[in-house]
């Protein structure tokens, strides 16, 4: 998939994976998804390399076949609302068969060292892979990960016959999670529903009850690993749970198995993506600390989240540390039927009245929060990108060129000797191997503050990136609600399946403010942490610089 | 004058006087003297304005005539050491006339407001005007002010005939000081003599007797003054010496006038530059308090000095407050007959023996030394200008984008009001604020510190700038004294006159020691100075910083 853009304005690189792009320049993009706004591609006299996304427009080809084209979807259907909530299928994202069983044999993907996808190997900055490109703001891409559509379809060619029309959009969020069918009473009740998940009323509103087991989970000790004699290496990673203080061992694979398997089964909740994929330079050290603290915030959103962290497949990677066990815990995983539209079955909701259109507007509320709050992500994680570039580039330079001035300076003042005077030229000279250190202590600084901040901004990309298709949910339903009660009134639908269609789309609407709920009690935690993290680094950083620099006054102390 | 340059590489416009350069493009030059690093012209495309003098290199006409041409120097004569001491002289120096003899008719360049010349408005940054671009480099530039040849030339017209050959450059330092006439004792001892100066044996070698009087003196309260009922308007300095502890009150142009008489009168002596002339923005808050600064350090020098700071003319800008007298001092002063070459003859040597060939030894040293501390504190100025530079734009835009970045993810908290939570959203929008306050910090530092440091590194630029022609000097001495020693034994010279030119040449010798001794003496006092201002300066800035971050970090505290 090789996409075209236009340079908006010059960038004159600076290191030796960038490339010179010009105002008006025609270019070819390797892959739009920017990472930490940088793009990949090539430029018009054949060079390749990275460029800031934001200096570039990319050009979309008019004809693209948009399968969300409305004029497809029935007026009125909540098809409608795609320019906010888009449904292309996004082809370009490798999925992992899960058809495959084998422990060993199971796809390397991610872990074989002679595979090579595109990706950026720099360091520290980095969005996840899937990560969207603000699917707030370009209607035309749309990158949360989808799952196959398997058990959805066949629920929906075994439907008894209801009277309210079914969206023609096969792609539509609301169809594909199963939702749909779910709202219009199709996901026939089963006999034994193992799994409950409880909504209760709180200060703020809808809420999930807590795991009444809570726990939190470590992910320590990232190690190279190889197996058939080296043939292939991967990183193999200690996950201590606290609940059972064992430790098991994992590899990105399997985290990545997990997410696929919660993608399936999630409906209504906001799934936080795994640390990107990255072919390149995956041995890295500062690409494994990387990954090794995006995983860290990925587990302890799972582990906070009160209905994943209860998900039986969930337990089965925390726990299982025998490989025979292993499959057969995958196995049974893979054929949970409570996934997509039976999951819906599994919830048990409050009997406090809430008023649809209330719930409506919380939603319509939260949906312009969320939207302004991802552009904020972004922006912060533009700004704070550019800083680790300036911290590894620019600041550095400065203060060592400061430094080899002053050493300069210095050597000078030795070239006459009988006039010259040693303590000074020391104390010159310390002062300039003090700023070419100060240059030093800015490019290691982001490892400390602004990397982190970058982790926790990537976090929450990813998940607020699943909230269009999430409210897009609860919007086809009380879509469906209103098309059922004109129906009934008009004495063309029975006012008992009308009603039938108004509860479950309450069950709808809870569990959606639900995650609401769950998901601004994480924020002000995490940005509360975040923040305070930053500036605790930050002033013990300005504290050292000062240090450094008073060290280096007293030389001059007695001169 | 109008030069042409090459730009080496391409230079993006950051700011609205500076213009974009290609690399490789044709660019007219308006003046070739950079102001800290920056050149002022026009590139292809007919935008004028300012570009980094590192990223041109000036092409200098192969025709242009040279009369330092070696061709015409005798084979020995000093002149050939012209790659080293160039002589072509300055044309496009504007000197004023000092035949007008008006207190208020004088020539108003400096002062009037009409009067426009080219010049770098810019602030902060900028080299004396007569600055030298390295006249230890670039032998094709000499910016060594000139006085007119007015008393040498006379002197030399009126030689008694001595036997030794005259170089036949008019324009070397050497012969236009009227050192050469001074050695070859074509400068008749006068009857009395009232001034003197003495040179004695130090614990490093020959140095200045200090002043018996010595003293410092402020340059307080620049001030605008009107006359001519508001037509002329200038800036008015009040002048305070220590010993008198009366002000005076002194504009540019009394500064510049005594400058003058300085360089016609010092022979071997570096007067140090007085800062530049500047036409546009005279009036500038900035500008007025940069040319304060440096003026301060001009007149910290010429007290500092024994020989400048007992000059009657010095003695008369500091002291007359009265008009009428303020005239008669100025015509006795530019009447003075001890200047150039005369001005040799007021100096006091010690008896001590002097091995010519050691006194050449050590000026060789010397000079080393000095082209080298020429080298590093260009280096040093223009990586301080670019500081500057980054101070006021990169850093701060990036702590203010930061800053920006904050408060926006406050402001999209602020949006979901059932889950906002007001203290944190205050928290993260004061952090915001606090990152654009120490972006403005950043903008502001160089007043504190920086530009304390161009102002001394432009005096010295100043000072080293004089050395090639003082040095230069001495070689010219020394080569008589090698030629009158052949002639004596070849017969063509009496002993008593090859005695007498060796004899005036310790004299040029001892002078030329003596003022590297106080060269060296203050060098060390004002870069112990700097370094250490400029230090204290920055750990209060980090310090500060610091400060601010920890307040608000503060309020994260009880969240």
């Amino acid at each position: 998939m090789s996409l075209r853009a236009k340079a908006l304005y010059t960038f004159q690189s600076e290191n030796k994976d960038e490339i010179n792009i010009q105002e008006n320049e025609e270019l070819v993009i390797f892959d739009e998804r920017p990472v930490d706004g940088w793009l990949q591609g090539e430029n018009s006299r054949g060079e390749r390399g990275i460029f800031p996304a934001s200096y570039v427009e990319i050009i979309r080809p008019r004809s693209n076949s948009n399968i969300t084209d409305n004029s497809l979807s029935p007026a009125g259907s909540p098809g409608n609302d795609s320019s906010y909530f888009p449904s292309t299928p996004n082809t370009s994202l490798r999925l992992p068969s899960y058809e495959d069983d084998d422990w060993d044999d199971w796809d390397d993907w991610d872990d074989s060292s002679t595979v090579v996808e595109d990706g950026d190997p720099r360091q520290g900055v980095g969005a996840n892979g899937h990560a969207h490109q603000s699917s707030y703001n370009n209607p035309n891409v749309h990158y949360r990960p989808k799952p196959h559509m398997e058990r959805q379809d066949s629920i929906s060619s075994s439907r008894k016959g209801s009277m309210v029309g079914r969206n023609l959009n096969r792609f539509s969020s609301f169809v594909r999670s199963g939702v749909e069918a779910f709202v219009l009473g199709d996901v026939p009740m089963m006999a034994k529903i193992a799994e409950s998940y409880t909504i209760e009323m709180g200060p703020r509103g809808p809420q999930w009850k807590e795991n009444p087991q809570p726990f939190t989970c470590s992910i320590e000790d990232p190690t190279k690993q190889t197996k058939f004699k080296g043939i292939k290496t991967y990183i193999s990673y200690r996950v201590t749970p606290s609940h059972t203080g064992r430790p098991v061992y994992r590899r990105y694979k399997h985290f990545d198995w997990l997410y696929n398997r919660l993608l399936h089964k999630f409906t209504v909740i906001s799934v936080p993506h795994l640390p990107e994929k990255q072919a390149t330079g995956r041995f890295e050290e500062d690409f494994i600390e990387k990954r090794q603290r995006r995983l860290i915030l990925w587990m302890n959103h799972m582990t906070s989240h009160p209905v994943l962290s209860q998900y039986e497949g969930f337990e089965h990677f925390l726990m299982c540390a025998d490989d025979k066990q292993w499959k057969l815990g995958k196995r049974r995983a893979e054929k949970d039927e409570m996934v997509g539209a039976h999951f819906m079955l599994t919830f048990q909701i409050p009997n406090e009245h809430q008023d649809l259109q209330d719930v409506e507007e919380r939603v319509d509320t939260f949906k312009a929060f969320a939207k302004k709050m991802d552009d904020s992500v972004m922006q912060l994680t533009h700004v704070t990108s550019e800083l680790v570039r300036k911290h590894l580039g620019g600041f550095r330079k400065e203060f060592q060129r400061l430094g080899n001035a002053f050493q300069s300076i210095s050597q000078a003042f030795t070239l006459d000797p009988p006039y010259s005077s040693d303590a000074l030229n020391n104390a010159i000279s310390h002062t300039g191997r003090t700023y070419e250190n100060i240059g030093e202590m800015f490019a290691e600084q982001p490892k400390y503050d602004l990397f982190h901040m970058l982790d926790k901004l990537s976090l929450y990309q990813g998940l607020l990136a699943n909230f269009p298709d999430i409210i897009h949910l609860q919007k086809g339903a009380f879509a469906k609600v209103k098309e059922s009660q004109r129906m009934s009134d008009e004495g063309k639908m029975d006012q008992d399946e009308a009603d039938g269609i108004r509860k479950r789309c309450r069950t709808v609407g809870f569990a959606l403010q639900a995650e609401m709920n769950h998901f601004h009690r994480r924020r002000e935690v995490d940005f509360k942490e975040m923040m305070q993290a930053y500036l605790r680094q930050q002033i013990a950083f300005y504290q050292r610089v000062g240090q450094q620099l008073e060290r280096t006054l007293r030389m001059y102390d007695n001169l």
